[in-house]
């Protein structure tokens, strides 16, 4: 009896042993040839390259719809299933031809110009723009604190980067409420303008946009600008020396009314799960300075390229693979809210939805919002994703476009190397000679494995 | 009885707990200090600044001697103890005035001028240069069977960079054969010259340089150079089209006799334990285009801020901390045998010897040849190191440099992200504005770390 049992196991063990030797051969071949594709081709560079030729894409502009019809165009010459788009109404908010900042004032000084970009959301200062004494502060508590002596004045928001921070996505997280409040706050204590010191890693005297939050209903509403950041010291330095500095801000930005955008889809259908989903996704709207590479062009390239390797070296997926390009992710997030509903609308089962926005430097782990189970099961697929880079799978943050789906069973963020991707962002530093190709596809291919792991496998863990 | 066990073994796993938090405590606080300095103060990528505007460093070079007395003096100036030069006879190649290679037949190319940089330790053309046919071959093999037929001509071995290579030091290796053997093998077989495709991951113009291997005695002595990778594939498809296409090759390098170079040495002594040695390093010499930033200023900088960290945070090391630049890593390796052959003559211990000169790019691991045990104790110290962004430390090479220290208990080398290194290794490439500061700066915050956690504890383990 015993002898019986003893075979019995061996029988056991060698047929698990050899399917999981079977498995784990299938899996490292697959990661291998979808990593040889993106390393020798560069397509999806080669694609990036043409897409960022057309210049910025900030919603609802030309550019952006331009854009958007050559996606489409795009994904169905690749021969991906069920192109489509997603109508999304979108902010239109337009920087306009008139952007200075000028002293006007202490002799030698006046008529001296200042790099600066609007802030998305912002109101312009009419034609004559605004000239008044400066005052600078350094957070926003010293600005409310200003009060009265605030009134009339343009408000110098001079705050900083924290470079200690190894981790650059947190210093950018302190560092950007000065973007989001500061003209607000300006507004309620009388002041007429607000400058801040531009939000970025890069010591350069390249000005950073992005949106401001929105003014509060019935608010006083007043421009917001940034500062390059040699020019933000410059100007602390001109302010310490010369009491009374005046500046002369003229913006001619504005909000016109919503129009009509668009979300670009396109799936890979799955041969046996085709209801279930496992979405890639990039947000297509950029700023409207550099040509929006990093942010977040690259991401969706990158998600595309998923796709195309997948047809480019014969992988019908199991389930459903699923592209998204998000528009209005800068500013509004209406594109992911309108996929979101239309979601729960359609009765979408997304397994997974993962999103490339931090750029596209190497490789180094992927953001997992799920069950810790699951974490701890695509945990066992590191060996395969190393082989791109990967270094770890945790728990955290996935993205502000994923993140709107939350009946997802896993929401994933791809996270690249971050220590360059604030020179870049929101600027104009941020074009197609800042990608460097071997870096965006080693993330496309570290996408391409992940994906191709969940739709081989599935999430279905035992209970 | 049982009463007193237990308390006396609560006592004892208190005070165990307490240790080990306290040290740990400890370690991290230093890490973060550490961290923080490099960061924020960026001190050394100033000072690297400083270093790249004196110009390339080649080996016997005037502009390497006056680098070396400048290391000497911001050595001393920064406090170190024992700061000396230790004399090295070096090789003396010398690139010259005349560096071209042009199309010499058919019509409407002739005179086409392309990209070229003789390689190191190549013999000149003479002033009329070689005028030739050339021939296409893709493999040193390919070279060896043209046998008579080479004879007289110019051979072009147009070799590749396999992209698909994750690791880029591993593609390196297999493509820079040619580079060493190219010009000996087209000697053997009667050729005039051997031109090489680029060794390098980077698609654009710029031709890269790197040391040929000495041409064997009593050899036929041709000349090698290596083309841009686009005239290479231009050169390429020229040949194609017209059967019997010449080329016009003039280089004036030449070798020179040995010439006085130096090491340059500083340590910080042990409070405790004075004769045990923590060596940091890189080599202080580069190539003659560029200004050899990445290879290896950086590795040279980083390791004398990480004596320059432990002053500026106040760490008095118990073992010596010694700071290392060698001479003539590109070619010869005279400064590295030197220091091994002063090392054993003085009987210098070693416990451990660290080098960067893989570039200054985002820190991924610390690559260590030792016994696995010393290993093992290493990696326990992970968590402090992935605060500044290591992720592994691993049982491999350590570097061409501390690799002559057989007798260091420890070599190891510094291993950064290498997706870019060879996109500016060994040409104009090569500048300080290829350089990121925080990664620079994280870099270099990984050795102090590591640094000081060797020279704390120690690697004496218990057997």
């Amino acid at each position: 009896m015993l002898k019986v049992i003893l075979i019995a196991m061996l029988i056991v063990c060698t047929a698990t042993f050899g399917q999981t030797t079977v498995k784990d051969s299938t899996h490292r071949a697959v990661a291998k040839t979808l990593i040889d594709s993106a390393l020798i081709h560069q397509k999806g560079y080669q694609i990036l390259d043409e897409l960022l030729q057309m210049g910025p894409r900030l919603s609802g502009s030309e550019t952006s719809l331009k854009a958007i019809h050559w996606a489409r165009a795009k994904m169905e010459a690749l021969g991906f299933d069920h192109v489509f788009l997603q109508p999304v109404m979108v902010p239109h908010w337009v920087r306009g031809d008139t952007e200075s900042l000028t002293i006007a004032s202490h002799g030698a000084l006046k008529g001296h110009s200042l790099a600066i970009t609007a802030l998305g959301g912002s109101v312009g200062t009419g034609a004559d723009g605004i000239l008044a004494e400066v005052i600078e502060v350094n957070t926003l508590q010293q600005l409310r604190e200003l009060g009265e002596r605030g009134e009339g004045k343009i408000i110098f928001l001079n705050g900083y980067w924290d470079q200690s921070e190894v981790q650059s996505f947190r210093a950018y997280g302190r560092a950007v409420t000065h973007r989001g409040l500061g003209a607000i706050e300006a507004g309620k204590i009388g002041a007429l303008a607000c400058l801040i010191r531009s939000v970025t890693s890069r010591y350069d005297n390249v000005p950073h946009t992005g949106s401001m939050r929105r003014y509060p209903e019935n608010s006083r509403k007043v421009p917001g600008a940034a500062l390059g950041q040699l020019d933000a010291d410059f100007l602390s330095q001109q302010i310490a020396a010369n009491p009374g500095l005046k500046l002369h801000l003229k913006l001619s930005c504005q909000t016109l009314p919503d129009v009509q955008s668009y979300n670009v889809i396109a799936d890979l259908t799955g041969s046996e799960k085709p209801d279930e989903i496992v979405l890639v996704s990039g947000h297509f709207d950029s700023w409207d300075v550099g040509d929006g590479a990093h942010d977040d062009a690259t991401g969706c390239i990158q998600a595309l390229e998923v796709l195309d390797l997948f047809k480019r070296v014969g992988i019908q997926p199991k389930r459903t693979v699923r592209c998204v390009f998000y528009i209005n992710e800068e500013n509004g997030i209406r594109g992911a809210l309108e996929y979101a509903a239309a979601s729960k609308e359609n009765g979408w089962y997304h397994i997974a939805a993962m999103e490339s926005d931090r750029g596209a430097f190497t490789p180094r782990g992927f953001s997992v919002d799920a069950d810790s189970s699951i974490i701890n099961h695509m945990q066992q697929w590191l060996p395969y994703l190393k082989m791109a880079s990967i270094e770890w799978i945790r728990k955290g943050g996935s993205g502000v476009d994923v993140g709107q789906l939350k009946d997802a069973v896993s929401r994933i963020g791809y996270v690249p190397d971050g220590q360059r991707y604030f020179d870049y962002h929101h600027s104009a530093n941020d074009v197609f000679e800042a990608v460097h190709p071997r870096e965006f596809e080693l993330g496309a291919a570290a996408m391409a494995i992940l994906t191709y792991l969940i739709s081989e496998e599935g999430l279905d863990l035992p209970q």
